[in-house]
């Protein structure tokens, strides 16, 4: 591409990029399609996947109606855990295998639709469980076909999870997220309805929000696609920065500068909860053609070895590191980092956050960054740091370690991620000043 | 959605929007992959579409050549009409129904892509030829289900067809332009080379460069989807402007500010033809989930009327007025009509096309936006009303007449279009001061 961030293509690196999107509908009220929408893709058993708190809400209703309304004969699967594990896909999936659903509907978070799209993978094309799952945790073999037609319906805006191709669990014997990554996991269609996340308390909606943000942030400062080394096989989906996932990436930027903190503070807010779904959207349409780097990469071993932290607004029976905030609370320390192989983008993303950038050099744009990151951060309740999470200098080499597993995100980071790099990132998270 | 534009569902209108895309594929020297990609996508037996003249180019040799390096049976047609039309069409459908190809590739323009589309359509599912076409001219029947598998590639930066559910022909026997609308039309793929059009001549260059700018355009300014009354069927693709064909049709109308001029007159400014090759992408991306209005739907009636034109970089066997050509004549007029239903868009736009904006008030939004774009006609060498083509007062009734069954993309226009203001569009558009 012709402007100066993709204008030479680096010796033996891609010259192209592929972007890949589902079908997306938006808009207050629109869960009511789903029946009509299921029967389009040619279902007439549908699978409903949710949790036992989505599952009591009048929205899990209004989906079920729906689907029956349209004549369909409907399976339950209320049980699926949140913060998903190797044994839970491994149940989700033996539900189905059983119940032999020709479709599949989520409706929940990004743990939902994640299962289910596990669920479907191993009912369809059956196989050991590590098959799928990314190398070198798994074999990272190919998914070898398309799988049966998938209705993806958000509860949080957050994840994303329901326009990309990816899913994401905790792999139990090695206390480490990993994942699934295959254009074949996205589902067939997302019905994105703000409705869903008027009764969101405002902690999730923080957390949640600083996971899209940094999605965008992650996807628009990533190694650009023209310095991705060409390998063997097809194209991944963790490309790299390209013009088509910048345009999403600006936009949930911009949307997170002006609604995020009215979203949090005030549930009522429709304008801002909408705005911010919105944002979700596209930031996922963005990270999935793009992919994340070192903020999500990290964030695997902060939220892996929580000990004590119980945040508000969360359930209180087990300790847990709501995953925008494993995420964000590293992300000031690596955009400092980051900033010097793009100036430019890391200022213009502080802007789009509502930083005051006139004047800033390019020696200022980590800085400015960070400094707007904290900011907006601190303006919605998040912790100033890993040390308030529980973690102390005696936990870098933990962290380190659970960390340099994630060489797909770590590969798509615009600087190079060792582990001594990754220590230093860490200690800096520590505390923020 | 929160921004003003958006606010408010008009009653009895929509409440959400639905989004479509294919997979594209984009960069330079991408069409090497079109064998990998068929084979992926499952096909053997290829049918390869062009016209005559993209058959003797190398770039057609390429992709014959990719098919066969992935062991991909290959049948040729090469006889698509430039301005298809209904017997054209089933032309490349007998052809169809007979090689019995189990994927399609189409290399070529607008018209090359479109008569894949049919023959994929009507060789898929047979039907009498007027059963899909667009009421109140055809029956417009839904089409009933999946089609083969289409890779398009286009090679002008033009019509955006690689992206859209839509195909445009000549109706011979009411010499009228209609079209078959359907998202199961939309190619599987699209690999969008900006190689292809290092080539072009720059008249084909201009003319099809602004038809995508009027793509960008109309898409921008087309009448909010929370104001389309809801119907009985699906929600149509010409759904009207949304803020998913918002981002698109922005940094498409930006593009063509800063590069359209350099294309035109400089065919070796390799940056500025990537450019436009990518402003069509987006461009086509956006219309294909909002829809034109009256620009393109006057349009028909301005290239089927011609006379004895015949512009120079085109085959000068036949009276012809390209397609962009017939668009964006009538771009001033309507623009400065529909202003004061979305003065601040109307300016936005202008300013992205690269007018000072600057003090401008919503009453000179009209002035301003058709300045420009008389501005940017002059420069690329575009006629200077329809008078330049051919036309005088004595056609404006033919004109209107021929523009009135357009209804698809008339009722998209922000501000009503009856035959007495089209009228009045057409009597400016004929000599620009």
């Amino acid at each position: 591409m012709g402007c100066c961030h993709y204008e030479s293509v680096a010796e033996g690196c891609d010259s192209a990029f592929t972007v890949d999107a589902s079908r997306i509908t938006f808009g207050r009220g629109c869960l009511s399609e789903v029946g009509a929408r299921a029967r389009a893709l040619g279902m007439r058993r549908v699978a409903l996947f949710s949790d036992e708190r989505v599952a009591r809400l009048p929205l899990f209703q209004k989906v079920h109606a729906s689907l029956k309304a349209s004549g369909l004969d409907v399976v339950l699967y209320t049980g699926v855990r949140v913060e998903p594990t190797d044994a839970s896909f491994q149940d989700a999936a033996r539900f189905a295998s059983e119940a032999r659903p020709d479709g599949y509907v989520s409706l929940g978070g990004g743990s939902v639709i994640d299962t289910c799209k596990a669920a479907n993978l191993y009912a369809t094309h059956p196989a050991d469980f590590l098959a799928y799952v990314n190398a070198p945790v798994g074999e990272g073999r190919a998914v070898p076909g398309p799988l049966r037609p998938h209705i993806a319906c958000p509860t949080t805006s957050g994840t994303g999870s329901e326009v990309t191709g990816i899913t994401i669990f905790d792999l139990l014997s090695l206390h480490a997220k990993t994942g699934i990554a295959s254009p074949l996991l996205r589902p067939s269609e997302a019905l994105i309805d703000p409705d869903c996340t008027d009764t969101l308390p405002g902690e999730v909606t923080a957390a949640s929000g600083l996971d899209v943000l940094s999605h965008a942030l992650e996807s628009y400062t990533a190694r650009p696609y023209v310095r991705r080394p060409v390998g063997p096989g097809p194209r991944p989906m963790s490309q790299g920065a390209n013009p088509w996932s910048d345009l999403g990436c600006r936009e949930a930027l911009r949307l997170m500068g002006v609604y995020l903190e009215r979203a949090v503070k005030d549930a009522g807010d429709r304008e801002a909860r909408e705005q911010m779904m919105w944002a979700s959207t596209l930031a996922g349409i963005a990270f999935g053609n793009a992919g994340v780097h070192a903020p999500h990469g990290m964030a695997y071993a902060v939220a892996g070895g929580v000990r004590d932290f119980r945040p508000s607004g969360y359930p209180q029976d087990e300790p847990l590191v709501p995953h925008g905030m494993a995420v964000i609370v590293n992300a000031p320390a690596v955009f400092r980092y980051t900033a010097e192989s793009s100036p430019e983008r890391h200022l213009e993303a502080a802007g789009w956050l509502g930083a005051d950038v006139r004047g800033a050099s390019a020696s200022d744009a980590g800085e400015v960054l960070a400094g707007r990151l904290l900011h907006i951060m601190r303006a919605v309740g998040m912790p100033n740091g890993l040390g308030e999470i529980g973690y102390t200098e005696a936990d870098l080499g933990a962290l380190t370690k659970g960390t340099l597993p994630q060489q797909r995100l770590l590969q798509n980071a615009p600087r190079e991620m060792t582990g001594p790099v990754l220590t230093e990132l860490f200690r800096q998270a520590l505390r923020y000043g």
